[in-house]
């Protein structure tokens, strides 16, 4: 799926264009964004990251191919958009692989996902996406990504961001809110008030990830990713 | 290197033999052994495994890739174990990744590494394994394991054992202590008294799985996995 036509024609355009990363405005991540722009973990080297969902009863959209679009660009897509725009990390090949086993008669919706991600000068960063999170589970989603760097390290995990460094063990950082969500900063930037953080570039470039590491696991073989 | 002409000594010899598995026979892996062996899990689909170390001052061997022998085989093989015989999965090929970025003037010595296994019939693996883990941090090792089944997800992590099921959420089992520890059976299986649980193939797949992802991460290519 080529979507530089699209790309092409946005940037011929006038319009705002944004997508819908509004997990990455929750206050865990931006709690998070803070501490990573301050540059306390050094360089980054090694990002994993993952996305949990429990199934639930859904939609007849959800298992068509062409409907849904799949799992990894579905679902795990959020997880690429963190390590994107928190880590701020080249994406140079992938490899990928997923599966529908265990998806409770959900047509083609693949029920797990994994990827690993060459991001150039030594960095590496996977993500697990899956829709094995159980009922018994206290929340819908189990949201995870760990940075580390030759400085420290930094995680979110349960709705908590913890930092650990040379000298200390920051273990429930007190959480700080975005200035603004995504859909406000959306209508400020069609306002002409502003500018939306998550750019329409930023939106090409993870979705062309996705859809790269969608291609990788269809065909069980790395890819390279070029934006 | 071909370990290949040493099992087949092995499998002439009378010798008992074992690898240094011991992390295995600790009390949140034992009772996460007896959980999965429960079937609790359904059928397991994806697999993340972590083994994060302080550097901490180094003897000079770990500078030197024909001393230390490197990251995937020294650190990262625990965590293959771990999936090998807790999961019971396959493995059939590897894609690994690794840095001496960030060592601190440790020579050969890789400091971060990222492994994903094909694991067959569509189930995945990864390992992460680094020397990242900041002094501040509380413990040495930061350990873990998730298993996403079917029906259930399993984790270990910070010495705990987490349970989640449809129907139950246990955040932190009672651990149970293995009847014997590793070197502890070993000495039995040479007195004739018993079996150690951790086998001479059970070494030797490891330690091959291990070889085989360290030359993917020195290539950069996915290799096939035989064992």
């Amino acid at each position: 799926l080529n979507i530089s036509p699209l790309y092409s024609t946005f940037l011929r355009s006038k319009v705002c264009f944004t997508g819908m990363f509004g997990i990455s405005y929750l206050p865990h991540f931006e709690t998070a964004r803070r501490l990573v722009n301050s540059g306390v973990l050094g360089d980054i080297r090694l990002v994993t990251a993952q996305k949990s969902y429990k199934l639930r009863k859904r939609a007849p959209f959800y298992s068509s191919r062409e409907l849904y679009g799949g799992t990894i660009p579905w679902v795990a897509i959020h997880a690429i958009d963190w390590i994107y725009s928190l880590c701020n990390v080249d994406f140079k090949s992938v490899l990928a692989s997923h599966s529908t086993v265990g998806n409770h008669d959900n047509g083609m919706l693949e029920s797990s996902s994994l990827m690993m991600f060459d991001c150039g000068m030594g960095i590496s960063a996977s993500v697990n996406a899956d829709f094995f999170r159980p009922y018994g589970a206290p929340t819908h989603d189990d949201d995870r990504i760990r940075i580390a760097g030759t400085e420290g390290v930094l995680e979110v995990m349960g709705g908590k961001v913890s930092l650990i460094t040379p000298d200390t063990n920051f273990t429930n950082i007190p959480l700080v809110n975005p200035s603004h969500e995504l859909f406000e900063e959306f209508c400020m930037e069609i306002c002409g008030e502003g500018k939306c953080r998550v750019t329409a570039k930023e939106t090409f470039d993870v979705t062309r990830i996705a859809l790269i590491a969608r291609e990788s696991a269809d065909l069980s073989k790395q890819m390279e990713i070029k934006l």
